[in-house]
């Protein structure tokens, strides 16, 4: 059984964290294919974890086992869980890490919860709880090596997500960050995220953008339209990138410099029809 | 069928960009061993991912696939090739990033060419054409994911590259950087790259330097003697390092920082009989 | 005979280095699977590299070789070594990377040695010196390629280790930091290690602390109990790490960056009795 597992964490590359997890994998299924997500992930930002993983996991081969370790509440009350969903398993602390998979199982932007909340239909929540399958002892500061990782690795070799845990109705979730709607039809959408290459990535998603021609303003900056390439229009460059949402982007450059922006930046978007009524 | 893919992309390590390649491929042939080989060339440096690729393709296993994604193109008409070498294949977008590999496929640094270049004998490339290969829809923003992964995956299970598009003549090269030689018999060379540890990497190769003894002059310095290890020598060492190339290093040092150096920097050499004549 | 090969090394992320590394081992076992510790151990600190492998090789499986380049001498006259123990295979210059192994298998702090050290009862060290195993040309500044993966590579496909090279009695180390017990109890104790997060790695060890309450001075601040998570107690907490070691913490935040601490700075521990006593 070759499954793959793959890893999300804040651990960085200083220390061998990652590896440890690893090691504890590779003990318990030997035959597990370990792909490394991300773990550049800022320390203890859940947030930031959320949105990187919710551009991963979407195309992993069915039955991917999804291992996400940002878990500033290790060693608290906080739960372990495993989220099943119909395609993969993902297991993680019960932190709000997963809210992006619970929010596009409902595929509604409409009714944000916040604090636990219910598993749509075709999802399963266990919490963690049966001790033979971590690590003896479990030590205070990193579950990620003595509960997730073990429990992820006996999931591969086909042990059932029952056996390890409780099933519970509800986890937590935060609220995904979604523009709105402006008196005047303007878009009012934020920065979610800022890339390798400083592309500002917005909350806005193809569909939520005006049919026709639009406006856009950014840090006192306009963009008159959307290019469909990063080398097509002018020093600035807003685009539909390759997780579906809105980037902006600066030409051989990188935008969040030029524009001195970061997360949770404002950015207006005014349709041709919004523009007129102004 | 357990192909070798290698990964050399300018995607860093912040966001899920290099998984969302490898889970593609991971789809498509989930035994391929995937092999990172940098992912952290400057961002849309093409030039650096040139030296950095040809500094490590050379000894993988005949039949290994290097996918090259470095693409600050993305999105416009540039091309996506592949090329088919006796013992590889690269597949990257068509913009000076495999210039290297065809300049070592030539074994001469005579004549350079600057654009399109014709192929030497045993080489082919392929222009990527037969969607049929590719994700579906493909984003504006990273072919990496739509169409280099998948068409990699499907040649490491064994779709000839013929299937995945069309033969072309020639492709995209830039000059590869050599020493000029100068009146006098002085070796003008450069600074080509600068790595981990500060040694400045330079374009001059073993069989470049003059057979008898030295003289270097590098940032106002001066080296007198070839050492044939990092710790004999002064505080500045001139050796042949790893890839062939002559590199300047500091003793536990960077010589990058000792000497305020940058790629692109002019390093002078003189051998006995140059001196003389001055 | 699917071997795991771990990797530590000061390669860093910039070059291809690491995957040269790679591409040799697989060139000669393409089954191995290679799982990487850290490559971030900054330039040339043994001491660091020693630290980090020893958090991370203990659970890999029976039989793991532990591959450990960090090689401030390489192309000098320091030896080559493969340590054998009970449980795995370790392959690094003669350097002192490997004393916290060595320390271990002594399962005693008492007795500190400097330089060569005999080794312990079930242990087994070769110097290599058979290039057939090697890379030819070898490198004056690349050992981890030419010398150390291919030998790797070899002992994971089932070469036995004194094929490899010659038996020799004794190793280099370095001596272990480890707290002192002052008079009146106290017991002064050192940073050895600051992790992603900012933590503080102290050398004490969960059994070197005092019995009932303690208190802690570090930087001027104190700390008044050992907590038993992270996010329990006040701004700074104490806490046994992941490692068994005592670590030092900031809610949320980076102790290092709080306190302005670094390696080798002092801590010092004070059990109640100790405290009676001034």
């Amino acid at each position: 059984m070759d499954a793959i597992i793959t890893l999300t964490t804040d651990l960085g590359d200083k220390d061998a964290y990652v590896s440890a997890m690893k090691w504890v994998i590779l003990g318990i299924n030997p035959k597990a294919t370990l792909v490394d997500i991300c773990h550049s992930i800022e320390p203890q930002q859940v947030a930031q974890g959320a949105f990187v993983l919710s551009t991963a996991y979407r195309y992993f081969p069915a039955g991917t086992i999804h291992l996400v370790v940002i878990d500033p509440g290790v060693g608290s009350q906080r739960r372990a869980i495993i989220l099943v969903t119909p395609s993969a398993f993902f297991v993680a602390p019960d932190n709000g890490v997963l809210s992006y998979i619970i929010e596009e199982a409902y595929e509604s932007t409409d009714s944000f919860a916040i604090g636990d909340r219910e598993l749509p239909p075709g999802l399963q929540a266990i919490a963690l709880s049966n001790p033979q399958f971590w690590l003896s002892p479990v030590s205070a500061t990193f579950h990620g090596r003595d509960i997730f990782a073990p429990v992820a690795a006996h999931l591969s070799r086909g042990i059932p997500a029952h056996e390890l845990g409780e099933v519970i109705r509800s986890i937590v979730t935060f609220p995904i960050s979604r523009p709105q709607i402006k008196p005047g039809g303007t878009l009012l959408s934020h920065v979610i995220h800022i890339d390798r290459f400083g592309n500002l990535i917005t909350d806005v998603r193809a569909n939520d953008l005006p049919k026709e021609s639009l406006h856009i303003e950014v840090a006192g900056c306009r963009i008159e339209e959307l290019s469909t390439s990063y080398v097509e229009g002018g020093d600035l460059v807003a685009i539909v990138g390759s997780s579906g949402y809105l980037e902006i982007a600066a030409r051989g450059s990188s935008a969040a410099k030029l524009l001195g922006a970061k997360i949770g930046d404002e950015i207006r978007i005014t349709g041709l029809q919004g523009n007129r009524q102004r």
